[in-house]
């Protein structure tokens, strides 16, 4: 077995605890949880949600890249959101930037978010095997 | 790379945003979170606990069966449920149906579902893969 | 297709529900959320928590290292924490073990876990897949 190959890329949010953007294996690329941070590590809680919502999947769609993936194929994506109140928002956003791939998804309410964030993102994702992984 | 293929049936809730039901990929199978909606879109949320927990199952078994897996072919379910107290009236619901079958799963307590639902549930299984996987 | 291997070690938490410690397909070991319960199967909810964290990271360990993986064979490991002031306390368990692994990471903040607990994972790991996976 080859060892999962860790993911790092400037195009988005730095990892900001002990992980890795991302890990690659067997083809796929499991995506950590991504906050509303840009790349440059500032973080946006303070932003009005749809620009949160923004910039948390742009920081995963970044991470897909790095690794030779795309919108179309990401395979699942889980979203936490603080207010079940914002899914609405949430979901124009989403498809206004997924068009047409449409992966498997849930969307899961939680009290809080780290930074006083509203919404973060993690997803799973295939990509094209390198040959050692 | 094959394009994840997304899998749709009429025999669990239509999807009732942007996502598929599920995405096969590489003879794995992610399902979306499926709450108490019936296959017709009736959302259950006013039924009792039991009931939702028996929906929201039969819509990922029905998502899993269409890709050409089964109960026994479920490799993880993530429940989220609403009120840490109602475990023992979900694991009963689920050791019923599931039978011999005994995935990997987490049970995550949430503040709140969409549409006032009681229950979501989320999985990975194991599918044949198509040529074209 | 081969059907999904559970795995079972006393050396983690007994399955305490309707699942398997782990199941392994493919390669990839999914394994159960884990509670801090010691092996024999006491509960430690009233632990401190940087006690709560270790023990489930040691069960989720344990799981992995049973179907043949280790800490850096682990992709994806998702935290569900009570209170999210408690992310830095755990981050620093988290490294102490992990060492040089850095999986990708979610931390989910949530009201309330089972039997009291203040910490529960789940994790993905890449392990050698065996001729009958």
């Amino acid at each position: 077995m080859n060892p999962p190959r860790a993911v790092q890329t400037t195009a988005a949010a730095p990892a900001g605890g002990h992980y890795s953007q991302g890990v690659v294996h067997n083809g796929v690329i499991y995506v950590s949880g991504q906050l509303p941070t840009k790349p440059d590590g500032t973080r946006c809680g303070h932003l009005p949600f749809e620009e949160q919502a923004a910039l948390a999947l742009e920081n995963v769609l970044a991470i897909v890249g790095a690794a030779g993936g795309s919108p179309r194929s990401v395979l699942k994506v889980t979203v936490y959101l603080v207010g079940v109140e914002r899914w609405a928002a949430f979901n124009a956003v989403y498809a206004a930037r997924m068009g047409d791939a449409r992966p498997a998804r849930a969307v899961i309410p939680v009290p809080a978010l780290n930074h006083g964030a509203l919404i973060e993102l993690d997803a799973i994702a295939a990509v094209e095997p390198k040959s050692r992984d």
